[in-house]
């Protein structure tokens, strides 16, 4: 399963770079796969591994912020094998017949 | 806490009426706090409570559709007192001076 | 088509009152059908009336926060009949046999 | 502004590819700076040319299904130069002190 999601402090700033920064790093140290976009972050693996740490992440964040607001997007697909998070693009780039931006 | 949230199913047909119908049989025996509307059901409580909650929304999904893609919007703020599911809409129309459609 | 959105402003504290009631004002001044709930707001109509009004919306938030993010959710049945924001619901309590809270 | 949507296709199966390829080719015609990732497409640009593009996918979707539904996701920052598509994680790995997956 894959889930993208952004976690956003409120009452700390219009800038979220300090804590986008603690999340990725609670994310590298979990060990997950992930990669970063500009918007949020995807992680792939089973539903308690992946809410476990997204649960850390929020609490990370809300150790400097008196409240977040925050968005998941999940995609479940059980049969399908590991690794969709490369794999869901390359396959749309075989049907594209080129590259896309990543 | 408060979390909005809506499961998709995917390869079932274009009616989400059964899978937003059987959600809805899981929260309302869960005995949390809930109000639906017509985009989403919104829960109040505990991260645990919540997420253990949407994990057997999401497996009640699972059981008829081979895919499911969802969104979760959560609102944390640690230091409010509890039933924001009406009182945040209700101070909101305070500073409005006027009721609001719900 | 239905469309939920929320505007978060950053930069401004962790209130967002003040934000989201000058956010329903400008939905109640549309005429647009619309619904509050106590994560976000639900319009009906057309892409462009929608579009337009959520563009409002983001302007009025912007003349007081420096930076805003925000999700919006797009339910798009091309073939169905108008009122949607209140007939969803409705078909899904047929299927559970009873009221949903709302 | 930044823009990060997801279309998800309802009534024509449980794959998304041909979807999502019929999309990103509507965006890398546009000429919008854009990346594409495992959970959606994120594009850059003023209001009225992302909400224009996302229009035109929308629409190139709804050719082929019945029935869409999608998530956007806004982070809207007047004051900011451009190129925020990469500059944002850039501004975080500076915080990190390491690049993060991309």
């Amino acid at each position: 399963m894959l889930a993208e999601f952004n976690i956003i402090p409120l009452g700390t700033g219009e800038s979220m770079g300090d804590s986008i920064a603690s999340v990725l790093k609670v994310v590298q140290e979990s060990g997950l796969p992930y990669k970063a976009n500009a918007m949020g972050t995807i992680i792939e693996g089973g539903w308690d591994d992946i809410m476990s740490l997204v649960k850390r992440c929020h609490e990370e964040v809300l150790k400097k912020a008196p409240r977040v607001t925050s968005t998941l997007q999940l995609d479940i697909r059980p049969g399908k094998p590991q690794d969709r998070l490369t794999e869901k693009l390359k396959s749309v780039e075989k049907r594209l017949g080129k590259e896309v931006k990543k």
